[in-house]
């Protein structure tokens, strides 16, 4: 998977438990791609502190994921619910599998 | 839902960031249901020391579900696969029925 993808899956997951400081460093840099430069200068830091920042949030989430592998299991889910809504959709003329292809898409929606 | 049940759960999902300690306590006390008196005894520690660990993991683990809501989030999702699973078992005489029956199983075996 590319790097920032998986990146903002992981920030996705386990962000809440990272500090209001660290959220708001990690949201500009990896989410809205503002430069470290950039996001040293708004917040007053220097560029090495936001480095250090985002090296130190980047294995935090790592850490969470090594140990609860809610994105690994969340792709792999994912990946089935989409294929229910493929197979579903192919055949939606039957209310059945409209029915079901409603529910495989709010729950990809929701996930 | 029955507090066992949803402390179970919790457990499930968020116990990987307890300490060794911690989890051990827990296993016994909540998901293998020994006395406070019994845990106390085997572990060397006092029963106001299991208490007290209990209260603290149950504060731990309600916190993270309060920050992540996973356990949440997972409770709608494994209703709503299962009612695809049912929906696709009461037509599964259809080939397609019966392979969308698999992956919803498959889904529901992995939650």
């Amino acid at each position: 998977m590319e790097e920032i993808l998986k990146q903002a899956l992981l920030y996705d997951f386990y962000g809440e438990l990272l500090t209001g400081h660290q959220k708001r460093v990690y949201e500009d840099v990896v989410l809205n791609d503002y430069s470290f430069s950039e996001v040293a200068e708004n917040l007053g830091i220097s560029r090495q502190g936001v480095h250090d920042m985002i090296r130190r949030c980047n294995r935090l989430l790592t850490g969470y994921e090594e140990k609860l592998h809610l994105v690994e299991r969340f792709i792999s889910l994912r990946a089935q619910v989409g294929q229910i809504q493929k197979i579903a959709g192919e055949h939606r003329q039957d209310p059945a599998m409209k029915e079901i292809e409603g529910i495989a898409v709010s729950i990809l929606e929701e996930l």
